[in-house]
């Protein structure tokens, strides 16, 4: 089976080495905490008030101020600054964490639509980090629908219930 | 429903704040790139020579030296190391990711056992490298049986069939 990541470069055209150009550019430091908070506000501002009543929908039950606290924390934390998410709700684990939603292609492109939005009405980001953020982004939204696609293959591949069955111990 | 870590905390008895003790003690740093993969080695060859067949079978269709490079790699970038995972695998996505394998409470309990004393017989390990690293562990087992129990449930929950009934694009 392709790996998770494989699929994620080529649905999404961004290779593993764009994708996490992040880890060599400290973007947390030349950015600060308030442009995350800000862009994950204007994110989400845009994602709750979407006309694509689809789209909006998947939001639905989920609480604004909340949506917005995890995902500028979980920025920070990825981008080279404070631990807030793992402090406060342990790992990202981000595709079980997405498991609800229903994480199509049609909805990681308008993610991203959203999200090339909100970088560009948020002040204070050079253009690197811009390309640097959305590579990021590209890439992991890919990652999920992936990771999404995986998990209903899961349930009926032969191999996992070979496995479960050939345990002898009960209580396993 | 109770979160993910708070199920890890009570189940483990580690706190969230014990379990990410690491983010304030840079293990990298002190404990070096050897230590991690001689920690690593000394689990999975434990893991591999297990006594108790319903937990080495578990990893019987998995390559002992990928194994160990995954999870050195992991704990090298969780650790405040290099970001040597993502830049081969991408997102660590721990739950799904072992998802594949039977995540019991008597797997984790067994894990940890090979853990413990994969990390006394590594030398080079401090005593409170050592405590920070365990609970880390304990922390995280029980965070991945959490995570193993909600796609159980997640599979009937009335809540997500609406939700994707309720979706009145086809593509979607």
């Amino acid at each position: 089976m392709q790996s998770l990541q494989k699929k994620a470069s080529e649905w999404s055209g961004v290779s593993i080495d764009d994708a996490f150009a992040i880890d060599n550019a400290d973007l947390f430091h030349t950015l600060g905490l308030q442009t995350f908070t800000t862009l994950s506000t204007n994110f989400y501002n845009r994602v709750y008030d979407d006309d694509e009543e689809w789209f909006r929908s998947i939001f639905g039950n989920s609480d604004k101020e909340k949506a917005i606290q995890n995902q500028y924390e979980f920025l920070v934390q990825r981008m080279g600054g404070p631990p807030l998410y793992s402090q406060r709700r342990g790992h990202p684990a981000l595709i079980a964490r997405h498991r609800p939603f229903p994480v199509t292609r049609e909805a990681a492109e308008r993610w991203l639509f959203h999200m090339g939005q909100a970088l560009d009405s948020t002040s204070d980001i050079d253009d690197d980090s811009k390309i640097k953020l959305m590579n990021f982004f590209r890439h992991t939204a890919y990652f999920l629908v992936a990771g999404v696609e995986q998990k209903d293959q899961n349930l009926h591949t032969p191999g996992k219930d070979a496995a479960q069955k050939q345990h002898p111990c009960k209580n396993f």
